[in-house]
């Protein structure tokens, strides 16, 4: 995954992914405008392998994570903005900058699928899991990126056993994706999720929070 | 706050706040490229006010929640995205769908300002507390909206008495900030943090939840 080259940023004057637009209002007298990215709503699911005592989560190279570590590096780096080519990174951090550990998760973009499928299906691309749809338990909902997507963020909890893994998960490498399945074992995850040095997304820390209050004062005893 | 008019949806062909790049890079020996947006590290701060034993957080309008809103319940809203004026919102949501409860925070932008020192400008602006810089307490920091944006989030914990208290909060009207204070009462939080019906972000969930691992067992009984 580490193995990352020929970085170049390039500006981005439009983009199939980037779908910019700007709501202007009247708030209590005053007028106002904000821009926003239209986007989709999204799910992730806190896997916990019952066989082996762990969580089951992803590890990938995020572009975006990466760029604000070469910024805080190089602060210069987006200065030629407004150029047509910002050309090639010189001396590019090293990749690992820019990976981070998150739960299994996908958007909320096929129609006809239920959210629960669409959670099923990111189960099994990414990591080689078949899991009833029925077989989830809703942890909660949260709205992510407030000032800039606002979309809706649903949480699963999904318990896996070793007879259930049905391949190697690692995501659809023609859509691009290139992502690593990483265990965390249990007695390790409250130090996994707190460690700051492990860059992580939120759901991360939520999920395991909420699995140490709420499921893992009912496993059997060793 | 929920006096909202006039909605009328713009194409956002550039912004001042939307700063889009995009990323080339070969990876495992394939090209790729991702689109993301730059941005600012952030803060929030979990404050709980000992006085009233409650927890103080923020409500505002989100734009971006609400046109998610709308979008749900409108599915054509944005077809016309292509035309220079996409116009204004027959018969709208009510603004409460784009109202969302979140913890005090704030990005980090102004050169010379520790994280700590930005973090308790937003408790003054927003919430109305002093807190010296020295009296928060970090409770972990996390990579939000890794797809897009990617900035290093940092969470605070603040504990605040009423005698703190110097000013209204409300955030800064010149900004076009209009921010309303809420306090949660601390044995409502947990069903607060986990009841869908109230749209909030995740700091808000894995705040709570911290505070009752963490805070909660240690405070003076009753």
């Amino acid at each position: 995954m580490e193995a990352i080259e020929e970085l170049e940023i390039q500006p981005c004057a439009s983009s199939l992914y980037l779908r910019p637009f700007r709501l202007c209002y009247r708030q209590n007298g005053s007028k106002k405008a904000w821009d926003f990215m239209r986007t989709h709503d999204s799910v992730s699911i806190l896997i916990f392998n019952t066989s082996r005592q762990c969580f089951v989560v992803v590890k990938q190279f995020r572009p975006a994570v990466y760029m604000c570590e070469v910024e805080r590096h190089c602060p210069r780096v987006f200065q030629n903005q407004d150029r047509e080519n910002l050309g090639h990174l010189e001396d590019p951090l090293p990749a690992v900058a820019g990976v981070t550990y998150e739960l299994c998760a996908g958007i909320v973009d096929k129609p006809g699928l239920s959210i629960e499928e669409t959670a099923c299906e990111e189960i099994s691309e990414e990591c080689g899991y078949n899991v009833p749809a029925a077989d989830l338990r809703k942890i909660t909902s949260y709205r992510s990126g407030v000032g800039l997507t606002g979309s809706r963020h649903t949480l699963f909890y999904a318990e896996v056993t070793d007879q259930m893994k049905t391949g190697e998960g690692g995501g659809q490498p023609e859509e691009g994706e290139l992502i690593e399945v990483v265990e965390i074992p249990l007695e390790e995850s409250m130090k996994f999720a707190f460690d700051e040095s492990i860059p992580k997304t939120p759901g991360v820390i939520l999920g395991v929070m909420w699995f140490q209050n709420n499921i893992a004062p009912n496993l059997p005893k060793k």
